[in-house]
Order: structure tokens, then C-alpha cells, then sequence
């Protein structure tokens, strides 16, 4: 039997938990997990219930709003597998990872296509018989560069965009139109290293400790919701490209298991912050 | 105001987590945090609640008691410093590192009392102004000394027994008095390594990692429930003495970590197994 | 201009860096890196020394022959891509990974072949133009089945095997012929959890982290020289499966460590331990 | 026998090792560890050899002088404990754990005393019998404080100086004093979260892991040769407070850490990085 994903937030008052548990009981669902949270700065209540058991979907959902306050945001989904596109450059390290564990059926996700302004990675999609796009940003200004990757997406009507690699930046056009649902792998331990190069930038700094951080984009370029980070230890024998083929190995399980989170529905986005239930 | 927190566990069922909030609710407490966890092998409920405000706590447990299953165990603890005695042998870094903390305010707990079987800490300890009781276990069976300690012990009635380094092996009859109520640091990342001497053992297996685990001490010799475990790499360069260096300053950090857990009723054991709210 | 490396391990004496570096400054050679060490307990030196520049190679190594004790064990390899043979059985991730490693030349070896005794990593392998060779166990005794193995390597004669997720247990007459050469990535931090099932082992005894060891395979099972290791924390929340599924990751990043160190020549084998120069 | 530590560092040639070496085997020293890196970058050669035995250090040291480029920087140091004075504020951590490995003889230093800008630290520091200088700086400028700081370390004329938690910001006519000779923690993860309130910083932005960081002071502000670093994580259900909290466990491992480096001559400072040989 599917199970279903519970997701509530809304302005803490006592006796949240015990109105959204009501209703869970009167349906006669059987909670697989329950995780509830209060951000104590802004007083504000989340809540993720798994659960399954069959229920009136429209009946529930307004058995929960009569429970409860008006400002209450609730998002009801279905464990399913989620609609993907990728978008990569020219590293392939990501990109195979997220193909591989696509082909074992361990992504929880259809990866619908792979978009990329380079050519080199068309090959390696081919092996795995997902539609590879190519698209190069050559003698095309950002936005009409942007304007045709929209274009590639469109058709697929993705859920989520992942960014495996994908060195170009994004206007805030573009982005807006995918609130919360770009998850980008960035190749350093943020807030560290900012920009361009980090490994450049870790190495010059004599750093002892690299990272990498999977997180939502938005409009501010490397500062949006950190979903989850790793860091491995480096030493002064290690060059930045030696520095860099370390990193890659974080960045690859870093964004496997930032997705993880995602498609499962195990994360709340809030004041450009996370609440995770893991 | 102080907090209270309320631990329950039982077989599952469906409205648990419903009929304790209820009650909860019922008497207007206001909830801090809360966790709930299923183990799914035995189905199994385990829920944590810890909320402030005032009530009449006879009749807030016998209403949870009517409304949860008669299998349901219930603790009901306030938030308060524990009273522990901490058993230590000749090694000081566990034990200086709870002096301090104690001295600061930092952990949780009243130190009662010092007992060693030997007489090397007793110096340290009096700079922090804690009793120290000197029990040698020269000439005496394991079983007298074990009484002389229990005795030491018993004009204290502490909750907990800590034991900082404390190298001699207690005996099932001393262990049952404080079931899930000692906790030990074992120098080693069980369950490698069980036994004496485990940096000695690292080195000769040539291990790249080493660690440290705190544990409740059941009458089977380092298999009690653990409570926290960390690492640190080493490497061919270190002897088994830099092994061990290395080691203290993982075993105490554990410790520490572990010792907070247990004094705020983050844990449940269970099977042998810790269940953590953190 | 290729670099050479040249190992060097033997009883310490003093003046062995000095006889080593006068050969080799003799040859007017370009030190690229030096490492030596002094295993304290059986004092035995060894040097590790990587160089470029032309040179004759009898001549050098008559040298170093002559200027050395006469037990001193000497090797000079070509930095080359070294020839390989996987060895797989179900598990995919290991082998996935490897391959696309070699596809992208970030291997250090040459993949000649993947062996299986099952026929499910077929396709995969098939992918990356690899010959797989199904070799199944069934019907046959342990050392028919190993003979067969071994008929399909001698074609090869590979330097070294692989063993990415081979859940087979090798004889001690297969290990000899393969000295050193045989690197296996075992699903646990050893020591602990010997044997089969480790994350069912780790589940049941509730660690909070777990990890994965690559070691050379020698004839005593899971006791060979430990290469690399690296552990991720789980919690009581995890099921065995979700721990196997979070080992996954450790495990074929750590077998991906440990096959750069050995295909680079930086480590030797001392009484069942490694010396790594990194 | 007392050992003795030979660091050089100069223009990579070929030949350095061995020219070296040969000098320390005429002297039939017996070397103990023996550790070179050539920084490819700069082509700038360093290297450490500590080893016991008596020589007649001016002969030997001219030989060197005589063998080596005239480029090249000589030091020789004999192991012993160095002279520090710890500079604190008002947090205790750093400044206890130093006093009590200090008080076990585990700091391969002799603390000669605290100077503090606040009193509160007084009595612990007394109970290990060291000197206590309390210097406020209220009612004082920048340079009057300083002042007075130096002229009660001045006293003591130590080799290092150690800022145990020392929140005041030092001028760079203080630190020019003291060059590569004053060590400081960082509680965060440099180069993240630069600047006051680390702790507010991450939490407000929301990471999963957060770190501190040792290294050497110089006169721009957190951007002086990093040490040692380490990491813990952290989730979303931590405070700033409770972040501060477990970060200041990694503080103080990461500050005893890195003076063990220091004081053990374990490490070379070059274009603002540190080489450290472990």
C-alpha cells in the first residue's frame, strides 16, 4: 500500500499536534513516522507525518484546515517517485552518480532528461537512454541562452531541477519560476568559498578541511536553504586539482543524499533555512 | 519556570500519539519539544514530550494512564541536576574534563563524590572541592571491594554512576542495583576491539580510524546499550601510545556528550538498544 | 616525462636516506616526492621516492643493491595504469562506480575484465565495453568454481583483482597466487562485525556509526593489511536495510581511496599492516 | 637522551636530501623521522629531521651552512618544553583544558601565567598554582591596554603566546612583535563566518556543520596560516546557544591539537600556509 507524506507549518499554539493527530485517528491511518519541530525565534510550528491507509483525500485535508489556524500551509503527497531534469556542464561526476542509481531504481526520481551546454556528456546519458539536450550558451546572450533551456524543460513539466555541475548562473527569472525546486551541488563547504574556483581558493587559504553543500537556489547565487553538507580532511601535499578530485567525491554523496531528503519529502523550507526530519 | 518530560513507551497502536497530546492539551501545558519513534521490528512506541506550565501531576498521570494501553510504561521526570558519583581508577582526562564542567555549571549534575582505587586523582579532585573516597583493591577479593564502593556509594544515593576511566570490572550483582544507571566510556569503537588494551589492539590490526563509546554497563562486559560513539583517523606513524593520546580527547568529549543525553531523558534503552531524542 | 617510483624497505640502519639519495642524486634524477618511515617496534625502514628524468635502470639499481644491506628490499615501477580484474556478485554500486571511473580515465588501471557469478551486472558492464564473464556457482564445489575463475583471469594476467562486492569466500590456494595483489571493500569497520551481515550485526547492536574497510585479502578472512577506512553516523531511526543502503557510499569511496594508493605505489604491506605514503 | 629537531626550508634544487643527510650521518646521529615536501607551486623545498645522539652543534650546523644554498633558512631546535603565556577573556574551555593537561605534564609546555582582561578566570587558574594577571581594558584605549598586556608578559619573555578564547582584537605593532609565535582558535570554520559571532552566523544561515579553527595570528584579522581545523555537525533543532555549546568542545581538541604541532616543531609557516609533518 503507497503511503502518504503529511507536511504542516504554521504559527505554534498548544494543541497543534493533538488536532492534526485527531484526524490522522478518526481516518484510521496508521502513522508510519511522525516528527514535529518548533523554530523557537519566530515560534513557528512544522510537522511531517508518514502514513498510510486509504482515506478521503478531499475530506481530510478539510478535516485538518476546520482544526486548524488559518495561516496553516498544508501539503498532502503521495510517496511517489518524482519528474526530474538535469542540468550539467562538463563534469561528469555528479551526473553519473544520479544516472547510475537511476538505472538501480534507487533515486526516487525519473530522471526525464539531461540538459547540458557542452557536448561531452551526451554519450554517458546515451548509455543510460535518457534524452540528452545540448544546448550551448555560445554566441547567445544569458537570457536567450536560458530562454532555450526553459524551452527543453517546459515539455517534461519537471517537479524538481537538479544541478549537477551546472557552472552557468541563473537569473532571477528563471528562478523564480522554480521556487524551492532547484537543488544545486556546490563545490565547497558554504559559507566558505563563495563563487568561482573554491578549490583554488581552499588551496591558496591552506585550508585542512574541504566541503561540499547541497542546497536550494534562489536569487542570491550560493545562498540559498543548505539542505546538507560533508567535508573530507585535506593536507598541504594536496594540489587544488588534487584538492578538487577529493571534493568530488563529497559533492556526488552529498547531492545523492540531499535528493534523498527532497523527493521523500523529509525537509521543510523556512526563512531560507531547512528543518529536515531524517 | 521549570520543564517537565514525559517518557513513554508501549507496544504500538494506532491514536497514541493523539491520546497522550490530549491529555497534554487537556491541562494547557505548553509542549517544548516532542518525538515519537516506532521501532518497526517489535512495533514498538516510544514518545517523548517535554513541556513547562503547571499541573496536578497525580491526576495528569492517571489520566494518561486511562487512556494508553496497561502494557504503557510512563516516566515523568523534571528537569533537574542529577546527583551522580563517578568512579575513576588512575587515568585523569574523563574525570577532569567532568570537574571542570561541573565547576562551570555545564553539566547537569551534581558531582557527589570521587571513588578510585587508587589515590593519584585525589589532589585534582579536592582543587574542585569534591569528596574523594580512596578504596584500594589491594588485598581484598573483587567481591569486598565491591562492597567497600557500594558502601561509599550508598550514603550519597545517586542516580547515576559514571564511570571515568574506572579499569576494574564490576560484577552482575553490583550491576543489577543500577540497572540502565551506570554509564561507562569504553576506549574503543565497539564492538571492535572488546576488551583490554584496545589502542594496543588498534595499532597491531593496523586500523586507519580509532574511537570511543559510552555505553550503559550491562552484566556482559562492554555489550550494554550504547549511548554516543565518535572517531578520529590515525595513522601507521602513530605507536600505541599516540593511539591512546589521541584516544583520551575522543573519550572524554563522548563521555561528556553522552552524560547530557542521559541527564535530560533524551534516551530510552530498549533491547539493548538507546532510542535518542536530540 | 614518465615518473618512476622507487620503494625501498629494509632492517634501519643509519645513513639509509643518505645511501638512497646519493644513488639518486648520482643519476642526476628530479625528486617529485620523498617519504620515508621507521617502524619503531621491529625497526624496519622504509622509503618511498617518486622521480622523473632518464636514467639506466640496471645501473641504478646495481647501485642502490650495492650501497644498501643486503636485505633490503628494493622495487622500481613505472607510473603506469595497471591491469585489473574485477570480481562482483549482485551489488552493483562498487563495479558502477569503478566503471565509471575507468570510462572517464580516473582509474589508474586498466578494467581487462568483470567476473560474476551472476549475470544481473551484465548490461551494466556491457555499458562501458567491458567483457563480463558469467561464472555461476551453482552445481559446482568451491574449488571447480575458483579454477574456472582462474582460467578466465590467467588470459588477463592482471596485476591486481578487485574484489567490488565478491561475496564468495576465496581458498587460501587462489589467495597465494595473488599475494598483496587481491584488495577487497568489506561492508564494516573492521574489526568489528567480522563475517557475514554486517549491518544486520550493526543494527542489532545499535552502534551510531558504522563503515567500511578496504584491505588486502590474505587467508584469514576479513584480516588482511587495512588500506583505508571511513565511517558516516546512523541512529536508531535507521533500519539495517537503511544502513546497508548508507554504507553503500562509504563503501565505494573507500575502495576507490584505496585502489589510487595501491595503483600509485603508495603503500607497502609490514607485518599485515600498510605503511601509506599520501 | 634528549632529541633535537633540524627544519630547513629553501629553493628546491636536486640533491637537498641527500646533502643533508649526509651532513647528519657524518655526525652519526641516529635520525628518529625524517619528512621533506617540495611546494610545487613556489618549487620550495622544507624539510624536518628529528633525531637524537651528540654532535657539536656549531660544526654541524656550519656544514649545513656550507652544503646548502645560500638561500636556505636553518633551524635547530632541542626538544624541550616552551615557554607561553595564555592570553583569555571570560570563556573557561580553552584556558581549562590547557591548565589541565598543563597540571598532568601533557602540554610539552610551561604555562608561566594567564593574563585576562576579566576576572572571572582567576580562581580556576589559582587552583593549578599560575600566575593570574588581570589587565581590564575598560577605561583604557586600544594601545594603553596592549601596552600593559605586553609589559606583564614581557616579564616572562615567552616563545609563544596562546589566545585561549582572547576576544579583544590584537594591533598589528602588537603581533609584529610576535611573529608566527602567537596561536589563536577561531570558533567557526575558517574562512566561513570571519568575524564576531560565528555561532549567530551559522545559525542564521542555517549549516549542517560547524567547526573551529586554530591558527597563527597575524595582522589581518582571521586570515593568518590555519593549523589545524575540525568539524562537528549540527541540525536544525540546535540554537546559536546550543551550537556555541558543542562547537566549543571542537575548540578547545582543535587549540590542544595545534599546540601540540607548534610546540613539537611539527610544522613550517610559508606564504601564509602552514606544512605541517605529523
Amino acid at each position: 500500500m503507497k503511503s502518504s507524506v503529511l507536511l504542516i507549518h504554521c504559527p505554534d499554539q498548544p494543541g497543534l499536534v493533538f488536532k492534526i493527530t485527531q484526524v490522522v485517528y478518526r481516518h484510521n491511518l496508521n502513522i508510519i513516522s511522525n516528527g514535529e519541530f518548533v523554530e523557537r525565534n519566530f515560534n513557528h510550528f512544522f510537522m511531517r507525518t508518514e502514513f498510510s491507509g486509504a482515506f478521503p483525500q478531499q475530506e481530510f485535508l478539510e478535516e485538518l484546515r476546520n482544526s486548524l489556524p488559518a495561516a496553516a500551509v498544508i501539503r498532502l503527497n503521495e510517496r511517489q517517485k518524482r519528474n526530474i531534469c538535469i542540468l550539467a556542464t562538463k563534469e561528469h561526476h555528479c551526473l553519473s552518480d544520479l544516472l547510475i542509481r537511476h538505472a538501480f531504481q534507487e533515486l526516487d526520481a525519473n530522471i526525464q532528461c539531461v540538459i547540458s551546454n557542452y557536448q561531452n556528456l551526451e554519450d554517458l546519458t546515451n548509455k543510460f537512454s535518457v534524452p540528452f539536450h545540448f544546448i550551448s550558451h555560445e554566441g547567445k546572450s544569458r537570457e536567450e541562452h536560458e530562454a532555450r533551456v526553459l524551452d527543453a524543460i517546459k515539455g517534461y513539466a519537471p517537479e524538481f531541477l537538479v544541478l549537477a555541475k551546472y557552472m552557468r548562473i541563473l537569473t532571477p527569472k528563471f528562478i523564480d519560476q522554480f521556487e524551492n525546486r532547484i537543488i544545486n551541488i556546490h563545490h565547497s563547504f558554504l559559507p566558505a568559498f563563495i563563487g568561482a574556483n573554491p578549490y583554488n581558493q581552499a588551496y591558496e587559504r591552506g585550508v585542512k578541511i574541504i566541503g561540499a553543500t547541497a542546497h536550494f537556489v534562489n536569487s542570491n547565487l550560493d545562498e540559498g536553504p543548505i539542505i546538507a553538507q560533508s567535508v573530507i580532511p585535506v593536507a598541504h601535499t594536496h594540489s587544488a586539482k588534487e584538492m578538487a578530485q577529493a571534493g568530488r567525491d563529497v559533492e556526488k554523496i552529498v547531492l545523492a543524499r540531499s535528493l534523498k531528503l527532497v523527493f521523500n519529502d523529509q525537509l521543510f523550507v523556512y526563512r531560507n533555512k531547512t528543518i529536515i526530519f531524517d
